[in-house]
């Protein structure tokens, strides 16, 4: 703790951020008090032409590259250093909420008017970045414009992506006129910090102001189908039955025993769909998925080989289970020093604090392959997003914007 | 079974019987070999046109009732003696096979058949009776002509019963032209037989030729919905949720023990909705059916009283869960003089039998409400029933309508 000593003095201005929250909120604002502000719309254009404005009133450079990413650049003292990014993005699901993805870029925003208005230069560059599409919505998949920064998708598939009444991202792209000149990738970081809301309720329940995140979930999902016999409910006797909900239901709760049983794992079945789903016949057949994650690769490997070993204990050629991985991503470790400081960041400003991992996928996890990163989370209520109901307050927003202050400070003074 | 040697020996001639299920077939027969025969169609008036001049090929006097259902008595010796019954229904299911209630209409005219080739008088008048509307597809609820006949529901509740394309039960009756003069109920009867498959696998896996049939499950639905907190797979730690899928699968597993922890009852769940079914959601809500059935209606209270109290124990106000009865059709015990009748009947043809409850409904049921009753099962091919692929051998439907006719007997000479 001894370089907080050395940090500026500097606050963010929690009324300024959240009177920035509720203005932009009105681009694509919905009855409920939510957004609905999809990739690549005529209201994202809207809040992609403000926030141009408020960053060239700053003084700032601003690049677009050429699947719409923005990048507005604040100087630093040391003109070789390469900056040191924040940000996260601007659309929403269709029925969002304020806080989701939004806070990390009026954050950063914030930050570039606070070091402004007190006239402190950085040694390193400062840049306040709005990724493309990040939720995925219009076009699948999700985080795309970050995926192409790091790599993980080229321009071409970007471009392809088609919405359901089938306009291509490119098309939609070239109509907002967020087509930039930048190569994609080529717009390099020196590090990369994220503040976003939780979406979930650790935080909450645990009383906690600040969430030091350290990395990303590994995720796997499967389908399973289930086939038994379809008979009648009320003729054949239970030893001559091969009902196939029974055997869901004993899965559904070995899912559930599986998580429970190693620490910080989760297991969810979301989908079933029974067939032929009538009241008085015995489910000849239940479709199904599993979700399991786990901050570890390796543990998240042995909850697969209990989950693989128990089908194959339970189903026979009679009662069969086919186990299918249809998605997996790997666990995303942050940077150690981006870790220490958002931590030193969150103390410094007096925040209580946990470290914990992503359950959601963000930005941050590509551009952890490119650029050392790290993210901070700030509670929301009741662990709500995706939801137009989704909330944090003023106090905590604040308390998010001021740990990535003193988070980018301190990064600012040891890289 | 010092009676059985006082017994005429007559024998019905399997092949004639089952040219005459081939005959029949033809009336809405499928290209799978199955029958679409909907109640009150076309289809159904040329089966019903056919059977009437079969019988009155035999000297039979023909009575049709108000709702449709037919009556074919063959005089008896002793005028004032009411008739004996047998019969069953001509109507099928949308994709239904060739024996489901056919069988005991066509082993019904075998045996009329049968007497008349041998010049065999009975004590008793024997009637043969189709029932209209035994399977409820085109016109809910199932059982409606023997359910007219027996009280349970009234004459203008049945007209006005609507199929989905908006014809009434009454317009379709006229329509064909089966709208008869006698009154509803007037037609008496000393007994009623039906013989019919079993639509289980209960007699095929233990290897008997006749169920001997004493009664009819108690069967009660219900309706439950489990209420838990919709959240995200990935962020919502285990717990921290409220799983309404998790209870529901609890709740599978409960129905399954509670099933086979009472000897002879049957537990199922056949429908199970989830909400809102997506991947990485956990479930907020649960829509599902139980459906339990035993010949008992006290044990049935007992199942269900442990049901009630095992879903009490398991949820609270957080996590919820509504239990609804929705329909429920009590215990029928079957007449034990046409128990007994069914059992000699069996023996005196050396076949081997066994003693087990209807878990379907039949016309039977309704029809003890006001005349001694009893039925006859015959195996059936993997218990399959309501299915094109309906099957029963020409010795099964053959072993069927012998201990019909020699039930038919012994009840002429006792009642």
């Amino acid at each position: 703790m001894d370089s907080v000593v050395t940090m500026p003095n500097l606050s963010v201005d929690g009324d300024r951020l959240w009177q920035s929250l509720m203005e932009t909120a009105c681009f694509g604002g919905t009855p409920k008090g939510g957004i609905k502000r999809l990739t690549l719309t005529e209201e994202d254009r809207a809040v992609r032409d403000w926030l141009v404005r408020q960053c060239e009133a700053l003084g700032c450079r601003t690049d677009i590259d050429e699947v719409g990413n923005m990048f507005f650049t604040r100087p630093g003292t040391e003109p070789t250093l390469e900056p040191i990014a924040i940000g996260s993005h601007l659309d929403t699901q269709p029925t969002g909420g304020k806080f989701d993805g939004i806070l990390g870029v009026l954050a950063g925003l914030e930050i570039l008017r606070c070091l402004d208005a007190s006239g402190y230069e950085t040694r390193h560059p400062l840049m306040l970045v709005n990724w493309t599409n990040e939720e995925g919505s219009r076009f699948s998949p999700a985080m795309l414009g970050s995926g192409v920064h790091a790599g993980v998708f080229d321009r071409a598939y970007a471009d392809a992506r088609q919405a359901t009444d089938g306009t291509s991202f490119g098309d939609a792209l070239d109509a907002i006129g967020y087509r930039g000149k930048a190569q994609a990738g080529s717009i390099r970081m020196a590090a990369m910090l994220e503040l976003h809301i939780e979406q979930g309720p650790v935080l909450e329940r645990r009383g906690k102001d600040i969430g030091i995140v350290e990395g990303v979930q590994s995720m796997r999902w499967y389908d399973l189908v289930i086939t038994g016999v379809e008979a009648h409910a009320g003729s054949t006797p239970m030893d001559a039955r091969l009902d196939a909900l029974v055997m869901a239901a004993e899965i559904v709760l070995l899912v559930e025993r599986i998580a429970r049983s190693h620490a910080s794992s989760m297991g969810t079945v979301g989908c079933l769909e029974v067939h032929p789903n009538s009241r008085n016949v015995i489910p000849g057949q239940i479709s199904m998925t599993v979700d399991l994650r786990h901050p570890e690769d390796d543990e998240l490997d042995a909850m697969e080989a209990t989950l693989r070993q128990k089908i194959h204990a339970c189903f026979d050629e009679r009662l069969t289970c086919s186990l299918t991985e249809i998605w997996r991503s790997p666990a995303v470790k942050f940077d150690v020093s981006c870790i220490d400081a958002v931590a030193s960041g969150a103390a410094a400003a007096g925040y209580s604090s946990l470290r914990l991992h992503s359950g959601a996928g963000h930005d941050s996890a590509y551009i952890a392959r490119v650029a050392p990163t790290a993210m901070i989370f700030i509670p929301c209520r009741d662990g709500l997003s995706h939801n137009e109901a989704e909330s944090s307050t003023r106090e905590q927003c604040q308390a998010g914007a001021q740990t990535l202050l003193n988070a980018v400070l301190r990064l600012d003074t040891h890289l």
